[in-house]
């Protein structure tokens, strides 16, 4: 998916969140905004957003090399995702359809967000996850009999992580189609935003069920030119890929084969570009 | 107020939105981007957010000149609203507290803001702006006993109006206060987003039960600094200022006297300013 204006206000609040997490010290944060802007002018739109955050994170970088800004939303969120996963367990085990309940908490568990949510109130958005399923109303978008039809003749499965706390959701659902098959997931190789990366997911325990590798990405979505030749293979290989979250949707929507796409849908662009509302949960193929 | 950082991607967003309303050429929209982003490193924080849009604006106008790309949007907000105008009065009509339920309809009519909100389903804002009441939890910064108890001894009234479509809220609330008082309604000079004008007010009926002046200005909120003499004369004699709507409030929270502000909050940045959560009714003396 191509960069849209739209994109770019929403690029410049990131820089700025990152500047506050990373110091009180507001002339730091305006100068952050003044190198960000600079960028604006030489960015190309027809690449995706993915590569342009990881460009426009450069400022981020010059100034505080190494920094991990989320590092400590991270730890939160994992945390309290692995705080619910008894929970989310229990909910699958007590489900008439556990593959479909399964499906629907990976989606929900993509509100794990603080870079899309500035005012995220993630105990409300886990209670609203757990008291109930979705409308039909929010599943305009959701290829579930197709994904159910196809999954029955898999044997490898690659799954693109997204979020810290978020990757508990998909162990969920990693849990029930792992049986009887190979499921790789794949992390960032470095840390941008709040995108899980390998302490992560061995954290959350991913490493215990299945294969986990990184992507060899520090972009906020698996953009195909920068990834690995060892994860590449794999995508190229793999009998179905699964894609989580906005970021590897914007990265991979023209890839050069069938993903299942799996993410809520948080702003305005992707809800056009993908034929759904805000705040619809997505399950499609392209 | 001042600008904060958070207002910068804002300021882009109405840039864009401009751009579209004005030419569906996309080479177009992106050099506003370009122009606009250009202008950021040089805005002094110190001033308010109106000074900053109307410094944004002429990358608009010196492509534009003379337009008024809100025109049809506003034409459209003034001719629902008065179609809203019986009903309306009618709910003051049924209401135990007169006063209070024009004041809250007044704030209410300040959702109509094509300009704070790209998706606006005004219909939906409508019905329930009609339908109910405000809750306590919404008017957590709610100063209506000091409102009453000032209006008692007031014998001039100036009355700040905000966008077009709103001011037909605002023709009730100054129905209920107008008698016996003289009230001003001072709406922007020139076009500026979707803010009332002088042809506004008309249509809506303003002229027909108080005076209706402008008050100089051509940005988002009355900046002083921009005022007419024949304004600030009445600024500073009327024994009471009503002020509609964020971007008044953005600019005159400063102002060398007493002001009654009215407003519904938009953005984060209001929110944390006025002490109230983002979606309540604000009333509140400064």
């Amino acid at each position: 998916m191509r960069t849209y204006l739209d994109c770019i206000p929403c690029f410049l609040r990131l820089t700025i969140e990152q500047g506050r997490l990373l110091t009180g010290d507001e002339i730091v944060h305006r100068e952050l905004m003044n190198e960000a802007v600079k960028l604006v002018p030489g960015f190309s739109l027809g690449l995706t957003p993915p590569r342009m955050v990881k460009e426009m994170q450069e400022v981020i970088k010059r100034r505080f090399p190494n920094c991990d800004p989320y590092k400590k939303v991270k730890d939160q969120s994992n945390h309290r995702a692995m705080e619910l996963y008894p929970m989310l367990k229990e909910k699958v085990a007590r489900s008439e359809d556990r593959l479909l309940t399964a499906v629907e908490l990976a989606i929900a568990g993509n509100v794990i967000d603080y870079a899309a949510k500035n005012n995220l109130n993630i105990e409300h958005e886990i209670q609203t996850i757990l008291a109930g399923s979705f409308t039909a109303d929010q599943k305009s978008v959701f290829e579930y009999d197709l994904f159910r039809k196809e999954l029955a003749d898999v044997k490898t499965i690659l799954y693109l992580a997204d979020n810290a706390g978020e990757i508990v959701f998909d162990r969920v659902l990693i849990e029930e189609i792992g049986t009887g098959r190979e499921v790789i997931f794949a992390v960032r190789d470095k840390p941008i935003l709040n995108d899980a990366i390998i302490e992560d997911a061995v954290f959350c325990g991913l490493d215990k069920i299945c294969r986990v590798i990184s992507s060899g990405v520090d972009s906020p979505g698996t953009v195909l030119e920068y990834c690995s030749d060892e994860f590449l293979k794999i995508f190229k290989e793999a009998d179905m890929v699964i894609s989580k979250g906005q970021g590897n949707y914007e990265a991979l929507t023209e890839a050069p084969r069938k993903i299942f796409f799996l993410f809520k849908v948080k702003c305005p662009v992707i809800a056009r570009h993908s034929g759904a509302q805000m705040g619809d949960i997505v399950l499609k193929q392209l």
